[in-house]
Formats: C-alpha cells, structure tokens, sequence
C-alpha cells in the first residue's frame, strides 16, 4: 500500500447533543462523516470523545432492538437502584451513571481510509447518555492526518 | 525527551481472518509488528479496528487458560440464549454478540515507540468474533507517525 | 473551524507508578497535562497507555465514592475467588486481575484542543491496577499534533 504523506492537519469539532439521561442512545454516524468530509482529511482518523463523566462512546448497530437490549444490559450490569457510595459525596443520585460510563469509556477511534469512515455498514457510532436528568451535552470530533 | 518531528505519514493496512464465532480469540500481534515494522514509522501509534458491529478487539496474556476465562466472562455477561430484542429486528439469533461486541468496542490504540508496539511481554493484541457463525473479517491496522 | 496544521510532532513520556493491586485507582491526569503543556503541542491527542496484561485505562470522577463503586463493581463483575483457568498456567492467583484488565482495555485518548486536555471539569484519566501484589508499573503518555 502506497504510503500517505504530506501536510498534517488536526480538526476540532463540537457537537452539541439534547440529552434525556437514563440510557439516552444518540446515533452521532452522520455527524462523524460530514466533519471528515469538512476537513478534507483524506487518511487519518477520527476519534470521538464524550466530554464529562457520565458518558460514553461506542459502536453498534443502530436498529431499536439493539437500543433496547443495550439499556437492559447496562441497567443490569450497574442496576439504578442499587446503593453507591457516590452518593455520600454529592447526594444526586446519578452513581450508577457513573459507573456505567467509566465502563464504557469515553472516546472511539476510527480510522479514516480514502476519505471515509472506515465502519462495516451496519456499525454506528453511538454517545450514550447515562445521566439521570435531560442535559445538552458536549462531543468532541476530532479528525487528524493528511 | 527529544520531540520527534518530520514529515507525517499514514499506513492504512487490511487483515483477513476466518474466524468461528462464540468467542473466537485471535491474536493479531505479530500481523500487527510486522505492519509496523513495514510502515518504516518510528514513533507514532498504531490503531487495531474492528470493522463490523459483532466483534471487539482488546489486549491480553494470551493463553490458553485466559482465553477459556475471557470466554466464559463473555458468557456470564451477555449469555447466549437470553431474549435479545434484536431478535425482532432480524431474526438471526446474534443478539448476544452485538451486545458484548458494543461492550468491549471495535479498537484499541498502541503507541509506537523507536519502532516498536509499546506492548507489555506479555500482553498481546486481540480480536475478538462474537458472532454466531463462521465468518470473514476485516481488520485495519493503521499506523500513523513520524 | 480553522484548520490547525503545521510541523508535525510525537512526544512519548514514561511515568512510574507504585501500585497497591486489587483496584487501584490513581488519577494521572496532572502528570498528563504537565506532559501535554511540556510537549509544545497545541492540537492532536493525548494517548494514556499502560503498559502490562493486569492494568486498565478510564476516566472517572476522582472523589472516594466512586473509587469505592469501582472496586465493588469490578469485584461483582470478575470476583477475585471464582475459578479461573488461568490458574492452571502460571498459579499466580491473578486471573480476575487480567480478565477485568481485557474488560477494561490498555487506552484512553483525549483529544488535546488549544493546548489542553479536552476533558470535562469533572473528568479525571485513571490507571487502575487489577493484580494482586504490590508493583511498580510503566504507563505511556504519548501526545501528539502539531
């Protein structure tokens, strides 16, 4: 493969997100693809950050089935009404959005192939709100390269 | 630490795997020195990117207790034949792979150092097919850097 | 957006660490932003790596609560007294340490915007160490961009 060289160039996006809490799913896919179209980065890659902690960032396919299964699953994985230890600190009930996020992590990195995003057709990239409240939230596109 | 600059290049390259599903553990380190080693990169990173929404790629010891250990973690986690709602959505009795594959995501990031993957001895890159039958994948090392 | 571009640089920074096992968390995000402001990199990224097959990567709220939560979550999620098969390699009694340290994956990277780390205020990067004895462990901290 022929090797991409040349002027390096880093992209720094903001998306703004409306957020409902408890597991709130956001398909960021098309965003992702017109900030690597609007950077004219043609190799590199893009990484997706959730800015706070009570977030995270992940791929799936984005069908409601799936939306649904992710939900039971982090629910039963860091159950809402279970008793955290957070709460002694700042008594906002949000310990489980916590932990779910810290799990999850917050940032995904795709590869940047020949000006696209180099994600399988059926594989989103999801920001996950673990919140306990409606919030407008920050993410960062980053995309980098040449 | 002497800065290392010079002229930025990036190596997109595409693995193949066959892989079996159920937890099929593929180490994909030494594919992933010799991208490197080919790149001519000294200092950098190097991105491993599971294209597809059924399989995640991690680090690990990689060996044969551990990797019976990951499997039966996997299972625990997101069991095979629970209901799934994904299941109303295609009828292809992959719900459980979808789950653990958003779960662990699609990429790992590896700085490159002098060189070299800045592995520990005895960590090695996988990656991981959770799908539910036999399968080709696609995997891109990239290495980008100086 | 303006597009930031310029002379391309990779700085790699090794930071030691004592760790106690059994979950510890440290946050390393001020060593992190005296590397980012040490590096003279305005825009591109911060990888946190760490370096070994027991150790994990996230970002948290750094207040005891939630240190607390993590280490009950994590003890729930791979308990430290099941059988691991792991065992029957090396009998080292670390088996939970390594499949929560491939659940948990080696990296974070945050986006570094303007000179600084692009986390949230209550956003902290934390090295957590799964094993089960007292080491001296190695993490990279790679920034990157122009």
């Amino acid at each position: 493969m022929k090797a991409k060289s040349g002027e390096f160039k880093v992209e720094n996006y903001s998306l703004e997100l409306r957020t409902q809490g408890f597991c709130d799913i956001h398909d960021i896919t098309d965003a992702g693809r017109e900030k690597v179209a609007s950077s004219g980065i043609q190799n590199g890659q893009a990484v997706f950050f959730a800015v706070g902690s009570t977030a995270g960032m992940t791929t799936v396919e984005y069908e409601p089935g799936l939306i649904q299964d992710l939900k039971v699953f982090f629910e039963k994985m860091a159950p809402q009404n279970e008793v955290y230890h957070h709460e002694e600190t700042w008594h906002d009930g949000n310990g489980f959005s916590h932990v779910r996020a810290s799990f999850l992590k917050p940032s995904v990195t795709v590869p940047v192939v020949d000006g696209k995003l180099a994600l399988g057709t059926w594989q989103q990239v999801v920001y996950i709100d673990f919140d306990n409240r409606p919030r407008t939230r920050e993410v960062i596109v980053q995309v980098l390269g040449v």
